[in-house]
């Protein structure tokens, strides 16, 4: 599972695998976590085909079966709003080519799944996803803590990994 | 030089000929004009991998050696802007790829170069784009007018291809 919060200048990603049979999200391990990163200095095209051969590589090392997308709305940060959604397309379409399963879920979505609160602030949400893949730190970027919450929605929402009694990860993640 | 208007149910394209050398854009030459359309009963990532499937089979066809892309901003129609900041994306990460000059030109800039005035209607940019390609028709629909007004406009920036004494298209064009 390769959760994706898209961006121009930070990228993040979370390959989560969805752990031991049954046990759905209250097993899952992150393989990797991270951001990737282009420079404001480059020109947008650039940009992007740097962004997409780093992705292409993450998709190359970690063979995803699903890949999950922040859903991008433009209510707010119109400044940053056309490289995001740039961004949100490369993830998309490099998961469609694949053919993967492609998802794609909205902030407040992946806020109430995860956290059991669909305004959980950058904090809650790190805090619930570092609990959530027994992780030693809270994740950093916020970045990269969105990107797993993103690839954890996606566990919870998905009928073959989600145990029948667990509404949201929140009721079960917070120990 | 391919021009490229940006969509994802419509995106208008439009292959330019500089035409015979030392007359710039007053000789340029339409070798395609069209739209690519996908069906809004697709999900996105689908859509995008069409677009990116057809736009790719375009620079195949044509090897172009610029792509000229709208430039997006968000201030209007704002329950399009995602998808058309998607299809941007896609065209200017296809161009960087290749090699090509990646040109972007809000749209008062092509109004203002094309028709001379950057504030010009799709009735205007239609005759315009019609009477600089020497077409017996305008192009239809606006999408693929938009595209060839967008190759059109980097040509009169190319120094290589504008005559000296020639500050906007609309004041050569118009015959």
């Amino acid at each position: 599972m390769l959760g994706i919060d898209p961006g121009l200048s930070r990228c993040g990603y979370a390959v989560v695998a969805p752990g031991r049979r049954g046990r759905g999200v209250a097993s899952a391990q992150a393989r990797a976590l991270g951001v990737i990163r282009t420079s404001p200095e480059q020109e947008t095209p650039y940009r992007l085909a740097e962004l997409k051969h780093e992705l292409t590589a993450l998709l190359d090392e970690f063979r995803p079966a699903v890949i999950s997308v922040e859903r991008i709305f433009f209510q707010n940060n119109v400044r940053t709003a056309v490289g995001v959604a740039q961004a949100s397309g490369l993830a998309l379409v490099l998961g469609a080519e694949r053919g993967l399963v492609v998802a794609q879920y909205s902030p407040s979505e992946v806020k109430s799944v995860v956290a059991g609160d669909g305004r959980a602030d950058k904090k809650q949400m790190q805090a619930m996803v570092q609990s959530l893949l027994g992780l030693e730190r809270p994740p950093r970027p916020a970045d990269a803590a969105d990107a797993a919450a993103l690839a954890l929605c996606h566990l919870a929402y998905d009928p073959r990994l989600k145990q029948a009694a667990v509404p949201t990860l929140g009721s079960v993640g917070v120990r």
